[in-house]
């Protein structure tokens, strides 16, 4: 068991049982477990919830960390709050913590939507929700919002994919393709049969390297923002926080949701049709990528973004680029909170 | 000897001893051949010099075949061009072609300023050279020219580095580092006593899929560019394209030019003050990134520009990112041109 993936580290969530999964690449999850924070109360008419989903690595404790709060546009005193961890995320079912017949390498593949069937099982029957006034997700988070808004189009008011897409690029399957890569190249990985992440340790510092060049921006280097953050140099930033921040997590579950990110796409639900699929969205809905992204970049969340009727082009700008996700810049998280109240205030 | 790097692949050129040279880090090459092509012939006044120095992976064939020609900027009718392929290239002296007691992976460290040096031994006691009209190189080409305006201002009329920085960044001495250990940790590298290049071929594989990444531009990708050039989809494109082209190469001699570029500075001169290393340079001088490099980007050369007296900005558009280099889009071949062509027209 990796004591990483904790209530100590990552509480307080909930975990949920929603049942038997069946799941689109064939496997199952007999006992789909999803691990979920709430914030905020679900008021009589059921009509103030919002959704979170999360990104590669991260759970719902950054959300709860960085965008949750009083005053905020995720406000717990208006909205019912529900953050669910992503399947593979370590939190929900994942290859750390699954049953002994599909842990670790044996874990199923799993796409976007099967996570996304899974929160609405979780919503419906479980929470006893039929609306969300908002989903809203960052990353594979904004795949998850785009797969919501377009499964269930009756059931999702208001949409904000944030520095994601709607059907992954051939340049961002490659890019996650050498973040697997780093991994399971490193002879402690074993084929997934390794001792912990200590074991894959070189390979987990590669992974996180790959993220320190991608993952912010070429100008938030310049400016010297990792030094402002307080990292001496690149290699104390790469070695204390980028490899600190990945060293701990399991290669398994980072390998499930790589394969996963790599693939998210709502054109699977229109033979390959993206414009025939985003056109089935009836959310109110505000694209957000980040104006650095290196992977998830402005154009081409543009190019989906003119496919959704009424929606509407949001950049926020930020040198921290992906990573601004990360809460790292305050003015992109103003920015954002101010599009997100915004969005929240348009009649439904 | 690996027979990627021959007069067959990339001649003619001729290989010249400029004798002994006593390296920066401290190591000898007792005779440092250099691979020199040149086009063109020398005038009575001996002014009519262009020196193009080579980029990572590049050779002098590539400088032939999509730089040089009539009614081209950099025209044999008029220039005596040379072109001198950086040590560590495969064809001047480097890992895979050094004497044993320093090939493979018992080759010297070498910077940028050896390369230089080298050269300038080269163009004044074997061609009789004391002037140049314009040197000129992109990438690697590029860290070389503006270590030769700052080393030989006198030398030095005209100065073109296209893609590449004076000083290299902490964010691309981290990508060189993935691009080298994606070689490193290939278990066929062998600590550099592999056979030859297939030994190494996983490593080289996924060095080429970060070069995939990074030297192209997502809006490359998006824009479909590389079906354009022929290939199916992005598989073939890494598969083909980008493996085939670094599959036969040294792996040594890659890392040892990877390991020059990240340490590329001119501010070595002057104890790490950079403005003062560029405010020796008295070259006229256009600086050209190109507009969607992800790793030498304009805004990096625009700072490092401003630092030198009487220079101009040149961003030269184009989606290809840095990889444009190769001569793929004519767009930017010919506004490249016509840059060289009012540089090379101002007085010197």
């Amino acid at each position: 068991m990796n004591d990483y993936y904790t209530q100590d580290v990552h509480g307080p969530y909930e975990t949920i049982d929603i049942g038997r999964l069946e799941l689109e690449e064939g496997g199952v999850l007999e006992h789909c477990m999803l691990a979920v924070a709430t914030h905020g109360t679900l008021n009589a008419a059921r009509d103030n919830v919002i959704l979170i989903p999360t990104w590669y690595s991260g759970t719902s404790k950054i959300m709860e960390q960085a965008y949750i709060g009083p005053g905020r546009a995720l406000d717990p005193a208006r909205y019912f709050i529900v953050v669910v961890n992503q399947i593979g995320s370590g939190l929900s079912i994942s290859p750390s913590n699954a049953p002994a017949a599909i842990a670790g390498a044996r874990f199923p593949k799993v796409r976007i939507g099967d996570d996304v069937r899974a929160q609405h099982r979780l919503l419906t029957e479980h929470f006893g929700i039929e609306r969300l006034a908002l989903v809203v997700g960052g990353s594979m988070g904004a795949q998850q919002t785009y797969e919501w808004a377009v499964r269930y189009p009756d059931m999702v008011e208001r949409a904000a994919p944030i520095a994601g897409t709607a059907c992954n690029t051939e340049h961002d399957f490659l890019f996650a393709e050498t973040l697997s890569e780093a991994i399971t190249t490193d002879p402690g990985f074993d084929d997934g049969g390794y001792t912990g992440p200590e074991a894959v340790a070189a390979g987990l510092k590669r992974h996180a390297k790959l993220w320190t060049v991608m993952g912010w921006s070429t100008e938030f280097f310049r400016a010297g923002r990792h030094r402002a953050l307080g990292f001496e140099d690149m290699q104390a930033f790469v070695d204390q926080f980028m490899t600190g921040y990945f060293g701990p997590m399991d290669p398994n579950n980072l390998l499930c949701m790589a394969w996963k990110w790599q693939r998210g796409d709502v054109g699977r639900h229109t033979e390959g049709r993206l414009p025939e699929a985003l056109g089935r969205i009836t959310a109110r809905t505000y694209v957000m990528p980040i104006s650095h992204d290196m992977f998830f970049p402005p154009s081409d969340c543009l190019a989906e973004q003119q496919l959704i009727a009424g929606s509407e082009f949001r950049p926020l700008v930020s040198i921290d680029g992906h990573l601004a996700l990360f809460g790292t810049d305050p003015n992109w998280m103003s920015d954002l909170d101010r599009n997100l109240k915004e969005l929240l205030s348009l009649p439904a």
